[in-house]
Order: structure tokens, then C-alpha cells, then sequence
């Protein structure tokens, strides 16, 4: 299933790019005046492969749940059983993550891909637990790179459903206690960074775990001998390896989210630094499925900035969130609709009768 | 009308301001991990004397259209008749706020309050005109202090009309040709920073022309005898008297605007530099007005930011828009009510069953 989602991925259409760009230009606004959210429509036009693409409604969120082994190193001063608490918050509607889909109209479904517990049967929740969490990365590899593939595959799978009931844009969340342990690690791997610039304070942490969260993150890399990769990992093989080694089931899971998302045409937007390490993932495993994808927004985790800046894309929403869960992605869906809905919905010069400012 | 207006603003409540921040702290999150929009919340708790605050919505958008005298001086290469264009093209549904306004669900009034042509009637538009645009501010005062003061009126009208037709949140637009030139004479005037700092390219100039319009800037600062006076502007006459000299209709039209909603308790968005340059005289009559404000954006214009500076509000959306019509303040108005709704909708620690971090 992997490779026939990769197989069906294309890159930005340069036609349909190219008579966004113009058609922009001719709209009753001065040239660049929209800033950022140009570039998001014409990128979406190129996705899509037509001008306007179509409107990215309505979305739908999905937010992947899973554990970490590594949590057992004292990354962080949560109890892991907060995971599968949070995942009956979503499933009850009390999360943060519930009041902002409420807000932009979105539905969230949550998937278990590795929660260590069984979860109860509940309607907006879909399971597909690859283990009771991952090994610990500091250790050896979290998961054996059959585990990563079935992950991925299971991330693909929910893209697929969520497109199949009428999803037009699809909306990463996470959550997994330890989960920016994880993140740092593939961040480092994957843009070469070392782990002191990408590992961040998570939700909340004194100096002294922060120390102790680079040096895991730092064992981690080692210990799996993923040091000094970022140029190999091009092979798909390599790739699955340290996603395998360093990475979580939702990070596997997102990974393969996106790569749905981007065969399917359906632009996915980004929440912050796990959804971060999973475009990582998938962009080693195809750069195509990039032009796919928005940057919800930049979240506070340093290496989510390292993230964002290897793949070239441009967070839209930066108010310091570091929550997680699909909150920044959210807030961003709204100003995606509304850069495209300007390519659909606004008048040109000449139509509008209105003068042109002389060139 | 203005005076009974200023006589009924309430700075923000430190009790609502207090319940807010305690209850936000308390809620299945992270300290902190909002960021920015944790601060928007209890802000509007404040400024609303409840926690939670009312959802603000309905939001209702007006854009207050005037032209200005200045433009005779070249400091821009599109002509005045883009104003009364652009008019229409609001009222037929073709600009861009119109589009981000049926994105967000925000009805839009278009309100003539100096343009240099008459209008005719449509449903949507509103007419309070004071003049068939501003005297130019070079040469000296654009209005007479008793036209400021009717166009202050007329933005207080209109938001006291909206806000009785049920409107929970007030969004600022304007359009006017040359109207950046006169945000950069108040905004130097009322911030005390040379024109050179606060002048921007508008719509997008020439190197020369902006050259020129900074000199225009100058000029007007100079001949109207405002020079070094933004330590007196408290004096609600003295405000009134530098409004008078170097603003536009609307930016004294938006002024009352802000005025009324703070007054109402009803939270205004600000849109972009016209409204950072009105919410400065609205701040000059009463700095309590501000509390009821959120800076929707931050423009390219330099301008923009010093005048956030000065009224110490951080914008919520940052993507090099420089557009105006209310396009930023459409934008930020979802991410506005996502921040209200957290305190409405999420669970506490204690009644997900979630467990907190140990301190």
C-alpha cells in the first residue's frame, strides 16, 4: 500500500502555478498586497494541477495517538497514562483541540496507533495500535521497520477513509507523552542538526530535564547509528530505518497521512513539531508530496523551525502555541480557505471596472 | 455624542481579569501553551468584566471609504477615482474582503463618510459623509476640528447601529486613496517618530515617491504646527486638533468606532496601519478604549508597528499583508473567537479526570 501511495504522488502542476500567479495579478488588489497567503493559493494551485484549486473544505482532523518507551528515561514530568486521558478528552470533546474544530466546523476523529492501554469502542475513534507503545529510542530502534511501515500504512488508511466520506483538506494532530523526544531525534537525523539545536522545552520542562532530554536525544541517534545520515536518507530505505529507530507510531502514522494526502491531491495542513518530523519522513520518502502541504503554524519547539525551514515552508499562524493535538493547524485552516477562496471569489481590474495603477 | 461615549468606556475588569488567567491554568493543557492567544482571552475577559467573556460573534465588519487632499500631491501612482471604484466593488461583492468576509460569515457595511463623489444608494452602504474628501494636510488642517468630530460621531453610529442589530465583535476597514500618507502624519504626530520611521510604500511605490511622500509627511507635521507634541495629546482637545490636521474621515470615523465598541463592551478588531493610526486617537481620548481591542495583524507598513507598539498590542496574524479594506481584522477574527471559546468549552484537570504535572 506504501508504494502504490508514493507511486500515485505528483509534483506542483508548473502550468496551473504559473496561471494562479497570473491570475493573482490581475485581481482588484495592489500586486502582493495578500502577502503569504498569495503564495498559499498559487502552491495549492500547482497541488490541485488546476486554477483556483478547489476550495480545502471541508477539512477533517485526525489526531494520532501513541507512547513512548523513552519515557521511561525522565524526559518529562507527565505520567504517560495523561495519553490515553487525553484521548478520552478528545473522544469526550473537552480538549482544546475540540473547542478550536468546533470553532472551524471541522470534525476530529483520533486513532490509537500505539496507546499503551486498551481504549473502549467509541465513535470517533478508529484503532489501528500497532504495540503498547514504542521501545525505547535511547536504547536501540523504537520500532522493528515492519512496525514503521504498518504505521505508516495505518496513517494512510485513515487519510484514505477521511477523503473517501468527502474530506477536501486534511489536518494533522498528535498526541503521546514524550512525543518532542522522538520529534528532536528525527529532526536531528533528518536535517543534520545536531541535537542541542532542535530539542525543545516540550510542554514545559526546568533546565535540568532539558539537559537531560538533549543528552537522551543525543544517545538516541548514537546508539542507533543514525549520526551524520541527513544526506543518505534519500533512500527510502534508509529512511523507514530511522524513522524506525528514533520515531514514534504517530510520527510513522502522519508520515504516511501526508503521503495519502498528496497522491490523493488533498492539501494537508501541518500542525506543528511532530507533524514537523513527519513531513521530514515523508519527504525523504518523496520531495513531491511537499508542495501538498501547508505549515499550520510554528510552534515555540526550536526544532520545529529547523523543521519547517529544511522543507521550505512557511508557517502561517506564530503565536507561540506548543500544544500539539491539530490546535495550530486549526487556526490555520481558515486562512487557507480564505487564500484560495480569493482566486475563486474576486473580481479582476477589468471586470470590476476598477483603474489599474499605471505601470 | 462623543462625550457621552467617552463618559461610558470601562477600563478592563481586574476581577474578570484574574478569574480568566486562574481558570486558564486550570484547563487540560500545558501552562502557557496557548501562547499568544491565552493573553487574547483574558484580555477579553477584562475588557468584558466576565470570565469567560461572551463569544464574540456575530462579528460585523465596516469599512469606513474617504478620499484625502494629500493625493493631489503625488504620493501615490493610483488615482483618486480607485476610491469610489473600489466602493462599488465592495457593494457588488468583488474585492477581497468580501471574500474573506463569506470565508469568516461576517457581514460587511460599506460606509461613505468622505468620498469625493456622491453615491448611489445601495443596500449595503451606509452614507455619513462629512465632505467630498479632506483638505490637504500639507498645506494645512484636512478638517475643520467640528468635521473630525462629526466623522468621529459617525463611526460611533455606526457601531451603535451594529452592535443593536446584534453584532458581539466590531471588525475596522477603510479604503481611500492617499490614506496611508495620513496614518504616517497621526502616527509620527501621536508616537513622536520621525516620518521617515513610520512611512511606508502603501499600495507599493517607487523609490522616489516615497522619498516624497515622507517629505509631504514632513510637511504636514510642520505646517500644522505638531511637531514634538505627542507628550501633550492626552489633552482630549489637543488629540482632536491633530486628527483634525493630518487624519482622514475615516480614520476619525474608525476612531469613534472604537470608541463605541469599547463603550458597548463589545471587542473590536483592528484591522491594519489606518486603524493603528485611528486606535491612537481613540487611545488619546481615553487609553481604557485599547483594552477593548485586539490588533487583528501587523501590516508591512512600518508605521503599523510602531503604533502597536505604542498601544501595546501584539498583532495575531504576521503574513506581509498590506492590502487594508479589513482584511487582516477578517482573518484574525476566527483566531479571536478560538481563544474565547477555550475558556468556554475545555475541561479542567479535575473534571476530565486527567492528571496533572507534578509541580
Amino acid at each position: 500500500m506504501l508504494a502504490e501511495t508514493l507511486a500515485a504522488i505528483r509534483p506542483a502542476d508548473p502550468v496551473a502555478l504559473a496561471e494562479a500567479r497570473a491570475h493573482q495579478d490581475r485581481l482588484t488588489k495592489p500586486r502582493g498586497s495578500l502577502g503569504a497567503l498569495e503564495d498559499v493559493a498559487i502552491r495549492l494551485a500547482g497541488a490541485a494541477g488546476a486554477s483556483p484549486p478547489p476550495m480545502p473544505e471541508p477539512a477533517a482532523l485526525a489526531i494520532f495517538a501513541a507512547d513512548h518507551g523513552v519515557h521511561a528515561r525522565g524526559v518529562t514530568p507527565w505520567p504517560q497514562e495523561v495519553t490515553v486521558q487525553m484521548v478520552a478528552n478528545f473522544l469526550a470533546g473537552g480538549a482544546v483541540a475540540n473547542a478550536f474544530a468546533v470553532q472551524a466546523g471541522v470534525p476530529v476523529t483520533v486513532v490509537d496507533v500505539g496507546v499503551a492501554a486498551d481504549l473502549p469502542d467509541a465513535p470517533n475513534l478508529v484503532k489501528r495500535k500497532i504495540g503498547y507503545g514504542t521501545a525505547d529510542l535511547s536504547q536501540g530502534p523504537a520500532m522493528t521497520v515492519d512496525q514503521a511501515v504498518r504505521a505508516l500504512e495505518a496513517g494512510i488508511l485513515v487519510a484514505r477513509d477521511l477523503v473517501a466520506s468527502g474530506a477536501r483538506c486534511l489536518i494533522t494532530g498528535d498526541m503521546g507523552i514524550a512525543n518532542t523526544t522522538a520529534s528532536a531525534a528525527l529532526i536531528s537525523v533528518f536535517t543534520g542538526k545536531d541535537p542541542a539545536e532542535v530539542t525543545g522545552r516540550g510542554t514545559g520542562i526546568d533546565d535540568e530535564t532539558y539537559e537531560h532530554k538533549v543528552d537522551v536525544v543525543r544517545e538516541a541517534v548514537r546508539v542507533n547509528g543514525l549520526s551524520g545520515l541527513s544526506a543518505g536518507l534519500s533512500a527510502p530505505s534508509e529512511a523507514l530505518r530511522a524513522l524506525a529507530a528514533v520515531g514514534g507510531f504517530e510520527h510513522a502514522a502522519i508520515a504516511g497521512f501526508i503521503l495519502c494526502g498528496a497522491a490523493a491531491r488533498v492539501p494537508v495542513i501541518l500542525d506543528g513539531v511532530i507533524a514537523g518530523a513527519a513531513a521530514l519522513v515523508a519527504a525523504a520518502l518523496d520531495p513531491a508530496a511537499i508542495d501538498h502541504c501547508v505549515a499550520g503554524h510554528r510552534s515555540a519547539e526550536p526544532g520545529h523551525a529547523a523543521a519547517l525551514t529544511h522543507l521550505g515552508l512557511r508557517p502561517l499562524v506564530d503565536l507561540e502555541l506548543r500544544l500539539g493535538e491539530g490546535t495550530g493547524g486549526l487556526l490555520a485552516h481558515p486562512l487557507v480557505c480564505a487564500a484560495v477562496r480569493v482566486l475563486h471569489d474576486v473580481a479582476t481590474f477589468d471586470s470590476a471596472g476598477v483603474t489599474e495603477k499605471p505601470v
